[in-house]
């Protein structure tokens, strides 16, 4: 059991957004994605299986999908999606996202 | 790819925390535990293999553990515990979390 407070641990960047590894095991991967307002990731898929949540804990955005889709994402949203099914996340304020990977990819 | 806004999915009780099944999926289970101050998750497990993530989204309280442990739990905070570990949570004020679950119970 361990804790980790993503909020001290990751700041933001201003060349591009600032990931930052909160777990990784047999069982999940769990990376903290901060965005400042207008930083982008892009669009993306990996051709396995699992799936992916991206739960928005700050601020307010976009989630990503295939054929120019964006969703509006504000905190307490969670987006689920397949691995490989495109994502991707756009910020219009600083955002910070946690997305959670399972299998591990 | 599906969004779940849980702060609108899911309010609060007072006779016991409400919970509120996000996902579940042949690779993760996802569950959004709303707890009113002073309601409490009690310290269980699962004798079986996987990990779970604790997520706190919004309010403040402890994630519970073995042996009296409490350990204090604010927004920005995640706990990666086994399945087979004690674990718990308590809210100290209104208090939002969502648990993943990997492979899903």
């Amino acid at each position: 059991m361990k804790k980790m407070d993503v909020f001290a641990e990751n700041g933001f960047k201003d060349a591009t957004f600032s990931n930052f590894l909160v777990h990784e095991s047999e069982f999940m991967k769990v990376i903290n994605f901060n965005f400042r307002a207008g930083q982008t990731l892009p669009v993306h898929s990996h051709d396995i299986e699992g799936e992916l949540t991206i739960t928005v804990l700050q601020g307010e955005g976009e989630f990503l999908g295939a054929d120019n889709a964006a969703i509006p994402a504000k905190p307490g949203n969670v987006l689920i999606s397949a691995i490989a099914t495109p994502h991707g996340i756009r910020a219009t304020t600083d955002m910070r996202v946690l997305v959670a990977i399972a299998p591990p990819i």
